[in-house]
């Protein structure tokens, strides 16, 4: 039986990729500095050895015979995500991986070099490279996809997501939020005119942090018999769905940086502990995309986690583990002004809830222009300013580093990425408004700390529903409707005007 | 060329291997809980892949056209290993795997049920499968050799090994041993009674006395750029040559236990961290083999830690880790009076280091007899017995779980194992004595706490020779001679008489 050969050969990848995600959490985690060579040697043959299984000339044959098999409902939705994803590996003939792969390294090397001085004028040749690669791709995807070029790139991150669909919900978004953001801005200097930033009393050992972190955990429904928190430079959420290695960093001088990252991270890690079991080693077993696992980790950290509820059981929690004196006179409204600050800034990764978007939506037009060939990499720059100035009212144009070389996705070539991120905060605002017409009392079961029926909610719709569908669907399935921007606008009106 | 795919064959085994040995460690340190199930189904998988690729038809080919190829030295001696690895993987029939693995799997889990009744009459009959399955092993074994049955055995954990050579060595320690306990129970009677033994001035806190330990491994060469030490339930040294992960445990009613246990995997360390990095992908770049292995962990456990020129840097470092009260009065004897005490008892893990070869030769003698048929499983309990009362003068016949069911080695099917202990216990001995010959000051260099020399001569003769030759081979070109107990028998004269 074919399907059956498929089964087998997804606990095979199962287990190259469980090596993969341990051995890489390990690397960022406990790994002794001089084991980074053999460790990557390792890794790479892993990979390899997960491509030639995953991508092997049978498996077409299995997928083509199964088809004819009598199969369950879910045997037919795993199939479904076996082709598909057999599709997006085999699609790209290896001449074409290899100079893409040989591009990319040297550009994002390059990137990384030359990103602290700005020198545009440097990398843009091998930026020129990458765009010139990626427009080959677009048009290789789309034909063994049948989709748009620009679409067959998002499809990777978040299948079934169309510009046809996006471009009117990011442009009903782009339109509200030029005209949100000095509102929201005008609303908080109105606010703290009577309630001023207050001051913090560092510092904060990281013993004591590391504690309050784990409480943090717990408390919105964080296994710990299948995961852990460790320390690394760049906080991740990574691991197998049966052992979560989540970790943070801490500075000593203030510890709301460290709280809310852990409390983002804990959503990821929540989908992925959430995940059905039994389906572990199919494809559809897996969480579904980019958007939906973003939109997972926005639920926690922005719908649940700078909510003034959330406070009420987690300011007891600060007190309790950095101790009285942590927050001398901070009251909710104290911490809410800190956690919804709001600041047009240059930097994505650094943006607040309201800004983001914006910087997602720029990035989101600026790439499709540059894979449809309407914009050339040489012209970045302007486009960019230009649209820094628009949306946000400043100007990049003396400022590369903060401006067009701030992200690493473009010099690695990685685009159609950029719009799950903000398509994750729509769906994580559509999420709780179709959740609280559930629970009509999910915010006074959030006063308390309880995440119960919250949980049990989401699990139901969304994380046991792995990839049985695509990204538009499991929206549709989950809510009740398909993408709309109105419950982000309505969820940004309360939290930064009604406030 | 046949030998470049052997060692494309060889980089891919070193990456399962690599996921193996980390997932291993990775498991007993830092795994949740609940992520057993899903570890070991991955690790299965990854083990099956490596055997796959190790012994396949292939494989075979490769090796035999290699043969004829113009090879450098290095690639000959490769080449040996490749064939007998593949020899010993290949010789056993699949049927014969599958109904041993079934049968030690459940003899190895019903020896963990009854082991702590003691109860020899229900876990005989498995037991009896065991040996019977064992003495099938040893003859298909020797069929692929040439080798005597029990050769056979033992030759996949030290190459080389034969009875020939042990039964002498070993026979002359055992008449030493028979009248050097008693004397040296005498001896130490004597010295414990002018210097009776110290009391400890616990309790000692874990994270002092991994201070300690972190303080012993850096002194006696443990690279922390390719390794770190952690905690788990059995201490082990693991991980892979870039990165070995070793552990302990910490009680905190007395810290030696720990501490020598930390020395002793030092020991393993060291030899896996000073092994040639640009052989590690074959067979002759990794460890010999568990003799040398645990020749090289009691060097520095026995030879070097339990000596008083070692104490003479280290107890320093005790008063400094664990502060001036921890010990208040003691001198380097009172040290020696603990580290060094003798004992008969009944348990080899617990043995000291003058009793345990007596432990290893009782064992070794037993299963060479059962593995010849010339004793039945069921008459283990008085042949034991007999044993120990003649070697020890301790009678095991009331008690099985301190007598023959105290050792998971035959329950698990592992036979031909034991010799490896003393074996590894004599060459150290004899290593210490030719290195002392090229380097005269060796003592006097330990006790400045300087182990440069003493390293750099066990990474010439030992370590970067990987498994170029066989255990016997690398015992004469390390220290001039074959094995020779004598070395061994002076070392303990030293220590327990002269002391």
């Amino acid at each position: 039986m074919s399907f059956a050969k498929l089964d087998a050969l997804g606990h095979r990848l199962e287990a190259l990729e469980h090596a993969l995600s341990i051995l890489g959490a390990d690397e960022a985690t406990h790994m002794a500095v001089g084991g980074g060579e053999k460790r990557a040697e390792a890794m790479a043959t892993l990979a390899g050895m997960y491509h030639a299984e995953a991508s092997a000339p049978a498996v077409a044959d299995w997928i083509e015979s199964a088809k004819a098999e009598s199969l369950s409902e879910d045997q037919q939705l795993a199939l479904g995500e076996f082709e598909r994803n057999y599709r997006n590996l085999t699609c790209l003939p290896t001449e074409f991986i290899e100079r893409r792969t040989a591009a990319t390294m040297r550009s994002e090397q390059l990137w990384r070099e030359l990103r602290p001085s700005g020198d545009w004028d440097t990398f843009l040749p091998a930026l020129e490279g990458v765009v010139a690669l990626v427009r080959e791709e677009a048009q290789l995807r789309a034909d063994a996809t049948g989709l748009a070029p620009y679409d067959a790139l998002m499809d990777q991150y978040d299948p079934g997501n169309r510009t046809a669909d996006l471009d009117a919900t990011f442009g009903d978004l782009e339109i509200f939020l030029k005209d949100f953001v000095p509102e929201a801005l005008a609303a908080q200097e109105r606010r703290l005119s009577t309630r001023p930033r207050k001051s913090l009393n560092p510092p904060y050992p990281i013993e004591k942090q590391r504690e309050l972190g784990l409480a943090a955990m717990r408390a919105v429904g964080f296994d710990f018999t299948h995961g852990s928190l460790a320390v690394s430079h760049h906080p991740f959420c990574g691991g197998v769905p049966s052992d979560v290695r989540m970790t943070t960093r801490y500075r000593t001088d203030e510890f709301l940086s460290s709280l809310m990252g852990v409390l983002h991270e804990t959503g990821h890690a929540l989908y992925e502990q959430g995940l059905q079991k039994e389906w572990s080693h199919w494809p559809i077993g897996k969480a579904r995309g980019m958007g939906i696992h973003e939109s997972q980790s926005l639920f926690v950290e922005m719908q649940l986690a700078r909510s003034p509820e959330f406070w009420e059981f987690m300011l007891p929690l600060v007190h309790l583990h950095l101790g009285d004196d942590a927050i001398p006179g901070w009251e909710i409204a104290d911490i809410l002004n800190e956690v919804n600050h709001v600041e047009r800034g240059y930097i994505r990764v650094d943006a607040d809830e309201v800004t983001y978007p914006l910087h997602v939506i720029l990035r989101y037009e600026l790439e499709q222009e540059l894979v449809a060939g309407k914009l050339e990499a040489s012209q970045i720059p302007e486009a960019w300013d230009a649209k820094m100035t628009e949306y946000l009212g400043i100007s990049t144009m003396d400022n590369m580093k903060d401006g067009p070389m701030q992200d690493v996705h473009w010099p690695a070539g990685s685009f159609g990425y950029f719009p799950s991120y903000t398509l994750g905060a729509m769906i994580a605002a559509q999420q709780w408004a179709a959740l609280e017409r559930d629970v009509p009392d999910a915010r006074e079961q959030m006063r308390r700390g309880d995440f119960g029926a919250i949980n049990g909610w989401r699990a139901d719709r969304i994380w046991t529903q792995g990839s049985r569908w695509s990204t538009p669907e499991l929206i549709t399935r989950a809510t009740g409707e398909p993408l709309n921007a109105d419950y982000f606008k309505a969820h940004l009106k309360r939290r930064y005007l009604d406030g």
